[in-house]
């Protein structure tokens, strides 16, 4: 490989690839997506800037492939947030369920419950869900950025809930039941996180 | 041991306890908790039913053993049923938060971690919150059956989710907002999948 002939680098083995990864995970766990620059994971894993680059392009395609993302959910975003206001919630629950429930949602379901069964990797599924699934969502609907953290943390328990009741759990009659009956029993209280009043605080 | 001696069993030793447990578990998680019966852990693990009894009590109290659960939520369940149905909710949350928040609260938020981790111990949380916790406070306000499984799938979101951002991911502002403020902003959706309107379901 070419990558491994220049000086300063080790050569571009697939061990270096997975040293990467693994300074990648500790890195965007202990200082969060946003604090984490590719020169300090590059640095942490004794490689130069360029080769992160070269295996793993942009910081968010890196930062997806430490959690072994099988979507990345800033695609989904934009077409949740595409519609009317007073529907956000109704699309958002379409859009999980379907992606719950494709094959690409085991691979999903796998990573919530390992997450919550490692300290660090709960961390990574923190910034995860925070950064790149819901906040984008939210900010689309509320300008005040105190609201709209909490707005998103809101919404997190219910769709963190609603996956676990519904996958982990296997709760009946939750489990069983078609995306529209889900939507119409869960969206109302999800739409209240996202848009609606949510008293003094 | 007296009850050692007696014929057909085996010697009341640490293990055969063990081994009672580990055959508990197995029935709570293959047949529910309904289902199963103290005589057929008895017979699974090679013991008379007497033992059983003996080591553990009741068969709830033998279930609460092989969740190591810190607390019976049933005399929880009994305080928060207690008082006026429009406020359910609130003193649901209020003292679901102040339990997760004690010390008994770690071991509650550390069975629910590796319940979610492990197929067969999350059947047995299933069982644990359906039946013990929550059931019993949404039969206290809703007669029909097939609503009130409906019900407390919809709360068990709910508490779930909140369980696992404020206690496993730690998001913030939620995990350290205090008690009166997460009363006041998850309270409203909770009291409606407990006594409010869920649509044509």
């Amino acid at each position: 490989m070419v990558v491994g002939r220049r000086s300063g680098r080790r050569p571009g083995k697939r061990d270096t690839r997975d040293e990467i990864l693994d300074a990648a995970r500790q890195a965007f766990a202990q200082s969060g997506y946003d604090a984490t620059t590719i020169r300090a994971v590059a640095e942490s894993a004794g490689v130069d800037s360029a080769l992160v680059h070269h295996y793993f392009g942009t910081k968010e395609k890196l930062f997806l492939a430490t959690m072994d993302a099988p979507v990345d959910p800033r695609r989904y975003a934009e077409k949740v947030i595409d519609g009317p206001r007073d529907q956000l919630a109704e699309r958002l629950l379409h859009t999980v369920l379907a992606l719950w429930d494709s094959p690409k949602g085991s691979a999903a379901i796998a990573l919530v419950r390992s997450s919550i069964a490692h300290e660090w990797s709960a961390k990574l599924l923190r910034e995860f869900l925070l950064k790149r699934a819901l906040q984008p969502i939210v900010e689309s609907v509320e300008p005040d950025p105190d609201l709209a953290r909490w707005r998103t943390n809101l919404a997190a328990t219910q769709l963190m809930g609603l996956l676990s009741m519904r996958y982990l759990l296997a709760l009946e009659p939750l489990a069983s039941a078609p995306h529209g009956q889900i939507v119409e029993l869960i969206g109302p209280n999800l739409q209240r996180y996202l848009t609606g009043e949510l008293g003094e605080s």
